[in-house]
C-alpha cells in the first residue's frame, strides 16, 4: 500500500487537459498495489449528472518504460474483445500514455468490484473461466513481450539471493539450487502459449457479489505457455493458510478454466512441473524482497515461505491428478 | 498515508445491510489521513444510473470512542445549517456511529475537491470566510468537548518528551520549557468561544479550481477560543518553506475571516500570544511522534522543527500588525 509519487496541483490540472473527460473534481491516492503509484480521479463533464471515476496510474521503477506500450495496447485489445478489464483512456492526440510528475502515466477505466480475502471452489471456478476468455482473446493480439520472470531471472534471483537465504530458512539455498537445476532440465518450451497475464492473485481480480468483474493489474503480462497462468493461480488461490492445497479449489479453477479452453495432453502432463516453477518464481522474488528490504519503505515484503511449503507440496505430488482432475475432466 | 485496518467480505456486507444506500460496487482503501483508516466506498441502488461514492472511516488508537458522538453530531449540525463537510450517514436504526472490524466506524457523504499543494493569498482568504462561517454555523451545537490539545496536555507532552528533545535539535528542551511557562502565564480564558476545528491544515480542506469546497477530517474539533482556530491557520497556511511568513497570506485569511466575523478586540491583541501556543502545540506533538515513531509503521513523522521555526518567528512579532492587519481592518 503505497503512493510513492506526489502530484502537484498544475501537474494534474495541465495533463488532465490532455483528455476530454471534463473537469477534475476529487483524486485521492489508494493504499493498493504495491509496485506502482494509483489515484482515484473523479471528473464531471457540464452534461453529466454525476462524477466519472477513473484511475490514474503513474508507473515505478519495477515497470520497463519500453514495455507499457505492450501492456496498455493489451488491455485496449481485451477490452475490444469483450473482457472486462481497466481500458486505457486516450487522449485527443490518441496516445494513453504520457508523462506526470516524472513518471510515465496512464488513465484507465474504474472497474467495479472488489478483490476477495477469502475464496470458495465457486470463485475459482469463474476465475478458471475468466483467465481461459482472456487467453482466447489474447490471441489476435499483435504485441510481443517475454516473460520478465521465467526460468532466465530466477538464474540472476539466485545469484542475488543465495549468499542471505539461509539467514530466512536454513537450508533454503540448497533447496532452491536444487529445485532449479531440476526444473530447468526438464521446462517444456513446446507448450501452446499466448497471451497471458502472470500474476493473477486475489488482490488482480475482482468479484461483484460472487460473480467475477474483471481482471487488472496487467504489468507482468507477456507471452508464454498459458497453462503457465493456471499454475500461477493454483499457487495464489488453491492453498490452505496451513500450506495445505485445497483440491476443491484447484480442480474447480482447471475444471472453469477448461469448460472455455481444453487443456491438451502436454499442458496437463506438465501442471505438476509448471507449479512447481512458479512457486520458485515467487519465492525468489519474495526472497530477493525480503533480504533487500528498506525499513523505512511504505510497503512491507511478504513472507516467502510460504511459497515454500507449495514448492515442497509440488515436489510431492504424484502427478497432475493431485490437484483433482483427470485429463478426461479438462480435455473437453 | 495509511490503512491500518482491513475489513473482511462479509463484515462489509453486513455493515453495509445496515444502510438504505444500495449494494457496494467498490471498496477501496484510501492513502491519506493519519490517524484514522478511510475507505472510498462505491454503492449502487437499483433506481440509479451510476454508483454513489461514500468514504467509510475506521477510528483507529488515536480517536477516543467516547468523543465520536460530539463529531458525528457536529457534522450533522454544520450540515444542517450550510457547512459544506462530511454528513454522516445514518442508518435504518437512526445510528450513524456503529462497530466494524472491532472499531467504531462511520459512513460519511464524499466531498467533492482537493487539498491544495500549494496555496495563495485569495485561497487563504476563502478560508478565512469559512472558517468565520463554520463558527457562526457552531453556535446553535449543543455538544461540548474541551481540547484535549490545549495547555493541559501540552504540560503532559513535554513530561514526555523533554528528556529526548535535545537529541532532535541542541536546546529545544530549554526553548519549550521556557515557552510553557511564558504562555501558560499569560494564556486568556475569556476570549469569544464556539465550536472550533482545531487542525485545519491544508489537507483538511477541499477546493474545486481556486473555489473552497469543503472542510474534513472534524476528529479534533472542541469547545475553544474562536481565535485559536485563525492562529492555528496562521501556523498551518502562511509559512513559506524557508520559516518566513507570508505577511499578503496571514493579512487575506485574517481579513476574509472578519468579513463575515469581525474579530473583537481581546481576540485581535492575543493574535501573536494564540499564534505561539498554537506553534508550540504543534511542535510538541511532532516531537513526540518523532521521538516515538516506529521504523516499521506505514506513517512518517512530520518534521517537528518546522514549529520551531514558527514559534520563533512568533515571539519576535511586535504585535498583530505583523500578520499585514490593523484592528480597523478586522473589527467590521
Amino acid at each position: 500500500m503505497a503512493v510513492y509519487t506526489e502530484v502537484s496541483d498544475e501537474d494534474l490540472i495541465k495533463f488532465i487537459a490532455n483528455y476530454d473527460i471534463g473537469e477534475v473534481v476529487s483524486f485521492k491516492g489508494i493504499a493498493e498495489g504495491v509496485e506502482n503509484t494509483n489515484y482515484l480521479l473523479q471528473t464531471i463533464t457540464t452534461d453529466a449528472a454525476a462524477p466519472h471515476s477513473y484511475i490514474l496510474t503513474l508507473y515505478e521503477k519495477r515497470v520497463q518504460p519500453g514495455d507499457l506500450p505492450y501492456f496498455l495496447g493489451l488491455m485496449d485489445h481485451l477490452a475490444t474483445n469483450g473482457i472486462s478489464c481497466p481500458t486505457p483512456i486516450h487522449g485527443r492526440d490518441g496516445a494513453s500514455l504520457r508523462e506526470l510528475a516524472g513518471r510515465p502515466a496512464a488513465i484507465v477505466s474504474f472497474l467495479a468490484g472488489m478483490w476477495l480475502k477469502k475464496s470458495t471452489p465457486a470463485h475459482c471456478a469463474e476465475l478458471g473461466g475468466a483467465i481461459a476468455r482472456m487467453h482466447e482473446a489474447g490471441r489476435g493480439y499483435d504485441g510481443h513481450r517475454t516473460n520478465s520472470m521465467s526460468i532466465a531471472s530466477w538464474k540472476t534471483l539466485i545469484a542475488q539471493t543465495s549468499d542471505k537465504a539461509d539467514t530466512v530458512v536454513l537450508g533454503l539455498a540448497g533447496v532452491i539450487d536444487q529445485e532449479f537445476r531440476y526444473t530447468a532440465a526438464r521446462w517444456p518450451n513446446d507448450l501452446p502459449s499466448g497471451v497471458i497475464h502472470a500474476d493473477l492473485f486475489p488482490d488482480n481480480v475482482f468479484f461483484l457479489g460472487d460473480r467475477l468483474s474483471g481482471l487488472i493489474d496487467f504489468y507482468f503480462a507477456c507471452n508464454d505457455a498459458l497453462a503457465y497462468d493456471l499454475a500461477i493461480c493454483i499457487n495464489a488461490w488453491c492453498f490452505e493458510p496451513d500450506g495445505s492445497l485445497n483440491v476443491n479449489k484447484a480442480s474447480a479453477l482447471l475444471r472453469g478454466y477448461a469448460a472455455v479452453r481444453p487443456l491438451t495432453r502436454q499442458e496437463f502432463d506438465a501442471l505438476p512441473l509448471l507449479a512447481r516453477g512458479s512457486a520458485l518464481r515467487f519465492l525468489l522474488t519474495r526472497l530477493y524482497d525480503w533480504i533487500n528490504h528498506d525499513a523505512a519503505a511504505y510497503v512491507q515484503p511478504k513472507d516467502p515461505t510460504h511459497f515454500l511449503d507449495r514448492l515442497q507440496f509440488h515436489q510431492q505430488v504424484d502427478g497432475p491428478v493431485a490437484y483433482g482432475i483427470n485429463f478426461e475432466d479438462v480435455s473437453g
